[in-house]
């Protein structure tokens, strides 16, 4: 069987800049520079293996995710080598599939994410990478 | 300034038995033997780097956090070299400690909480070790 590494932890923040330095100052990792994923709805930066994910606006996935709990723990992520298979793994699995098909996410990754009704309630994204 | 890498992220789960069957399935680690912590009101589990949390009652931390939000990401953790050295700096430095001395935390690592107040909603463990 396959064994995944994790690969990031993200966080939902109101604002990376202020975020960035905070993370900064307790992780002591310098941020990588914000990138803009208008698909998503977010602006990221890494920290390490955090994750900081800024809504683009109120009316996004990660916006909703503020209003409704306030700023925290977003989703977790691990790396798997083919992604495609893996979700076909997880699919026969009975896990259920946010993206059956991979997109694009940040660092030029593939990634694909995987529903918390099927994961013990934590939203699980894959990326592909080795 | 220090690079603290990070440790493990932790999941609030009603049944460890039952998480680590599905984590298991998805990130293809064995779990490691559960541990109890009567102190804290948890038994746990490893899985590579997640770390599973099932409450010893519903009058826990862990208890009331899955009446009020479910199952889900409850904390993550950095590992740092020298615990006590990392506490005083945070404290200068305005974060807010849950633990100022250092508690008995699983697999035989001292280890301390900060506040989610000063970390950006997040609840951040401290472990020792390198």
């Amino acid at each position: 069987m396959d064994n995944f590494p994790l690969d990031h932890v993200a966080v939902a923040v109101p604002s990376l800049e202020s975020a960035a330095a905070v993370f900064g100052r307790l992780i002591g990792a310098t941020p990588t520079p914000i990138e803009e994923l208008p698909a998503q709805g977010v602006r990221v930066c890494f920290l390490g293996s955090l994750e900081l994910l800024e809504p683009m606006g109120p009316d996004t996935t990660v916006g909703r995710f503020l209003q409704k709990r306030g700023p925290g723990l977003h989703h977790v992520a691990w790396r798997v080598p083919e992604l495609e298979k893996a979700l076909e793994r997880f699919r026969n699995q009975g896990f259920e599939l946010i993206d059956p098909v991979p997109r694009q996410g940040a660092r030029g990754h593939r990634v694909a994410f995987l529903h918390p009704r099927s994961t013990g309630g934590v939203l699980v994204e894959l990326v592909e990478g080795r």
